[in-house]
């Protein structure tokens, strides 16, 4: 008998844990995680997620949630699932995993979600050196479209994603993962010249015991003490796809995934109603619960065939994505630009992260000519459409990295003119963001310039 | 009586050298020198110009003159022009000058560009290390598109857009300019870490006498030695905008200089038929003679107003740009990742340059699969309009850029399929890019997975 | 406390009748007809629909229920509903209700849709000289696309869109509508030379107890009596909106429509997955069950402000709509055109009704080169999203429309093409359209080039 | 040797009156008017074009030229261009000839253009009965935007064409045209009860020789009096393309021409800056002198291939056409609608043309609530790039037609709010269009409802 509407593989019921689910969630990244549903090719399937914290962050009007925010559990990811083909035959090692995104949503009754920034202390965030307080806004979903009381003045609609989408790793690449990252945590900030005006913390995030879940394995069994030794952290994007925060990703997308294990494991969560280029306040989209419906396809042998191993080994490789013809467009963008110079008018090296943070920081000084507090402005760059091009990588020493922002998206013109920019009702001066206190001791990075 | 088309401000004759035109051009930025005209606010008014080499590199099919191409004397620029509002007050410091391209295109009877990499001994480029040869494409344009005898099987249509456009620096900007450069290239690679993977040389263009040209003063004169020792070079974009290199400013698009010096003194040139983001060959763009029809305004007091200070002055400022609803657009993107770990595999800090280094050498090595060599795919990925992001720069360790490339530019679907690579007439083997030998001894980055 | 998600103003059970649903449906416009509900301006609520037919038009792979379809009974809407501002003031005559689509689809679990053609004795359509029998092709949904079994190697995005949103008309509007119907219906086709070549049957359907749905009221009773003479059929668009099929009406856009009585008693349904201008098969759209998450604003006295009375009474005007950013769009497409000369070579005076119905048979035609049956053209270019233009209407004595389709919705490239069209594997021979045979006794246009 | 830049092939001196050119312009369609040149497929070649009034029509701030205007002499084409294939064989009937737009533009020093409405007795245009007057706006252009002083606070980029664009025509299809266009002039509006409400005179425009240039036949001898007195007028588009004004066929697009006669010979011209679709105020384009850059190729035998002839004759065909890439395109629009209800309230049968009157009426009606004035709107809405489409043309008696206007052409924001339309000094009252008093007797309609 035909269906209609998607099958429904993994489910999500809202009032209960992460761990409580009819397929408990994993926030790790490991081979032996098992598996909790097989689909086959060209089959659509629905695939329920929490938003990343598991309902840890809240609805409730403060940013204490996220100040205190436990980031040893992110991101609570619904899966594993393996793929087969209509023979029966699963996806296997070198095998390319096609994963169309037919459609995606909040959960019904859900349909709200939160931008923040975590305390300097406890993740802080591409900028977090100028902005150590922990900040929340909360955003209302009406229908395609997002508006925030904490962020009065905008509305737009939602290009929205899944944060994170994956493949399991082998253990040979799990194994190069935790070595390389080890390497980063262990030597440190000063072979990264770069780090000094990139401050998260830490520098990266070892496999830990605190905090893992790994679906259906009880905690506290042998078993689950050794993949959680080794189990990766679900941070950052890495070969198998993972935590990419690519913001077109939206429906009518493809991922071509690479196959690592046997079955593929898809993984999925994090999901976005929204997010700029660069997802700058890292706790940073407009994170939300969420379902997506997808549809598999195998390529057999596509790892050889379509991907390039850059690197030690052939399993050195990146995913590939497709953008289809659906993405929402705008046709006026004001561009915001940063070049390789630091905040103490230092320069630096063709550094595109640099010129990044420099053009950030420009666009978030001339929003607040526009009524807006910094904070305001730094999670609205975070979470809503905005573009981070890399416009020059060549013109030594200066990186040029650029910030284009849809004017449609504000209910004034932000556009610079003749006139002053509007004073009085214009000006919103009141609400804030839901911010907390920073409490620690690294330093603050000044704007000499700043009044 | 009213005029019909444009004032012609700066001519150009292509029969002639760049120091023999009606304007001689110039190819530093320095307050002093001398302007060639003065234009109104709300006129449209036309600017041509060389291309950036001022003829240097021809259109004969050869590589020769890109490796042996002297660098000292890019970019040849026209103008300056000076700027006053129709009460006859010329721009001032602290205004904003704005600029609107009302309309651009190669020059009538030479439309044709070129595509190249610099030899890594001299310029080298984004993957030199990879592709340490000087290159050559041709481009001939029909209208809007532009095809390549070296680069079969795709056309596109140009995003025609200057390279340069900048306002000249006060004395006290210059200065700054000097001096943080001089820090680079004195203290060196050492001090920067990143620089391992990033191997243009040199780390900056300092002032230098040799290649200088300043206009109508006349060079070896003692006005022309003082100047030409204290000019900066054009190849960083800057403060003033100068080589932005932001492929979207094409018709219809305003630019938000900041006014450094009296009248402004707005240069312009590097005129690009088409550009990827990051330029990433470095003689990257669709290089031609070219020119522009602008229109000014000037906004009073606008720096104060709009744009930010960041660092130890107030000159520290950065422009802003507006991209305006006439540009075109593609609905079909294939889109490449690369994250921040380096060919040999080793991990790097939320680098966003080695995040973006690692994407085009995925989409190079992909596109090598359709019959392209690798230097064909390099120059290609350099000069289409493919976008350049960075998609996430928060977590940690891993930088996420993207490269998206319009898949409508090519005559073949390159997208991944369950059927094989297409074999046979559809794989286009000859012909090639233009190519000389590298004769230096500068270490080659291999990928150790490379076949 | 806070609601999440739109409340559920009007809820459909599929299972049931139209007339067994919480609030029976309507299938005419009356100002009598009760309302259901009352929402209030601000509020994002949700009304649920079947598809036109009610149910009477299924899944099965057969056209009978198309050909025997029973007409009187269109369309069932859901509604009426009251719209108050904040203060519990009901919309007025003379106000102007914005409705904004915020979101829409189809009712999970209902992932199918139908585009027919009825039959010429019984419905007709744009073309029905030409196609006479009844067909139908079901679509299934995949996420945002649709495909069908009947109309194999295209699938394209649903811009999805009510077919019918209207307020209720006051009596005096009523009776304007029923005079002026009235008047074609009996002075018939003799007066309108036009309709030589127009051939859709019956000229206008006018109120009839015949198949008369009232909502609460129950029929039979003296009250369903009286309104179900009175009550206008709800197939054309009029003032009050109702019919419009404007296919671009999806999420972000804006509906302005008149209130010509309190309350203004909306009423909306006939959900389209995806339609062509046109929608010239007349069981155009696919057509489908689903919801409209919907919000509301009052603009008081807006009638007057915004909308110009053109004809005999105030109430002569029509609705605006205002299409937001978020519509997908396609680069490129395929254009044809028709002129208002008919299939006889008769020339006709600037008649884009005439010139249209050239163009989309141009259109059937070069499409049936690839494969497809005419049937499956007709079908395919009613419902998927192509682009109806009146592109020249003073150029006497000829109309000039087009027929514009999005290439990107074939799995094969339709352009022309030096090469044959393609042969063997391409063309698509079977399966066609569900078909039944045409019983009846009206002419058919023959093309007297066809061979 | 390789030439830069296209080959012109038809040059225009626009200090010479049409028929003192170097090829002398021709306003028939006739197979024996002599071609001017021969050019190969794949060679890029430009042709320049005077308006399509030959000057006749002035930059003067005045509308007498309109009104008086010799209608006779309309439109002045470049060419007939014989193409031929690679290896010298012209193209043949039967043959489709493919044209591509490379480029197109004003003639530079020219950059202006106009737009009017004829007198009624005089031409007339779409809605000649609401507006009987000639009037004229002239437009300047500052590169792709065009701005004129009589239609105040708008600025729109050109979606710059040529209306004119067609191939030759047998005598066996000239003859068809002659003798179905003779039916409609002879047998009069009584035939044609549309007629009622489109107004333009005449019916239609037979051959004559009042006016009449051919090229380089002289006037006066016995070949040009047969010429004249068969070949038909340029005013309206037909099987050979000519005048279908359609607006998208800019930078990028491909035009499918059936070919008649040896050699195809391809006239064009009548350039329009921009224009809305339907043109509807007849001389209702930004009408200019211009230039295309064309590049030819022909598919052998295409006609029957491609191409369906619908009625007597396998010459009733009517040509395809291709809209590329680059179009710009804006986000937002405002909608009118009409129905086929007129202005007296009478109900028409699914007539397409009458509702779009009914849409473009209520459109020039809101506008005037923003400060213009009747003709500013209508002129308005005749040349800028709004979109008329065909809604509904099923839904009986109603067809539904709509108007979509960008609102981002306006400086002011003309989308109904809940506050008043702005008055004050975002009213803009003066100037006007310009304008010239209507001397006739035909009756004026009135909208019976207006003020």
């Amino acid at each position: 008998m035909t269906q209609y509407g998607p099958r429904v593989v993994v489910p999500i019921d809202l009032k209960k844990k992460p761990w409580e689910q009819k397929f408990p969630l994993h926030n790790r990244w490991h081979p032996d995680i098992p598996t909790v549903e097989v689909v086959t090719t060209g089959e659509v399937f629905r695939v329920e997620m929490m938003d990343f914290s598991g309902g840890g962050i809240t609805k409730n009007y403060t940013a204490h949630d996220i100040k205190h925010a436990d980031l040893s559990i992110v991101h609570y990811l619904s899966g594993p699932i393996r793929i087969m083909d209509s023979d029966g035959i699963l996806a296997k090692p070198g095998d390319l995993l096609v994963v169309e995104i037919c459609n995606l949503g909040p959960l019904p009754g859900d349909e709200w979600g939160y931008t923040g920034t975590f305390d300097r202390e406890n993740g802080g965030g591409f900028l977090t050196d100028h902005f150590p307080c922990a900040t929340k806004a909360i955003w209302h979903f009406e229908g395609i479209y997002a508006h925030s009381p904490q962020i009065p003045g905008v509305r737009f609609p939602g290009l929205t994603h899944p944060g994170i989408i994956g493949t399991a790793p082998s253990m040979e690449l799990l194994n190069i993962w935790n070595e390389r990252e080890r390497d980063v945590e262990e030597n440190g900030i000063e072979s990264f010249k770069l780090c000094e005006v990139l401050h998260s913390r830490p520098l990266a995030n070892l496999p830990s015991t605190n905090g893992c879940h790994l679906g259906t394995i009880q905690k506290g069994t042998a078993e689950w003490e050794k993949i959680a030794k080794e189990a990766a952290r679900t941070i950052p994007g890495r070969e198998n796809g993972g935590n990419c925060d690519i913001k077109n990703l939206s429906r009518g997308s493809k991922i071509y995934l690479p196959v690592f294990v046997e079955g593929a494991n898809l993984s999925t969560g994090d999901m976005h109603f929204s997010q700029g280029d660069g997802e700058v306040s890292f706790c940073g989209a407009i994170e939300m619960s969420g379902f997506l419906e997808l549809k598999c396809e195998i390529i057999r042998g596509g790892m050889k065939e379509y991907l390039t191993p850059m690197g030690p080994t052939p399993l050195h490789v990146n995913p590939i994505f497709e953008i289809g013809p659906v993405e929402p467009r705008f046709s006026e963008w004001l561009v915001f630009e940063g070049i390789s110079v630091d905040e103490s008018g230092r320069q630096h090296y063709l550094d595109a992260s640099v010129a990044y943070k420099r053009a950030v920081l420009n666009a978030i000084d001339y929003l607040s000519k526009f009524g807006y507090s910094k904070e305001q402005a730094y999670l609205l760059l975070s979470c809503c459409p905005c573009e981070g091009r890399i416009s020059g990588i060549v013109d030594a020493p200066n990186a040029v990295a650029t910030l284009a922002i849809p004017t449609a998206i504000f209910d004034q013109d932000i556009r610079p003119k003749n006139n002053k920019v509007p004073v009085g009702p214009r000006l919103i001066k009141k609400p804030d963001v839901l911010k907390c206190t920073y409490d620690g001791n690294l330093p603050i990075t000044r704007n000499p310039s700043a009044t």
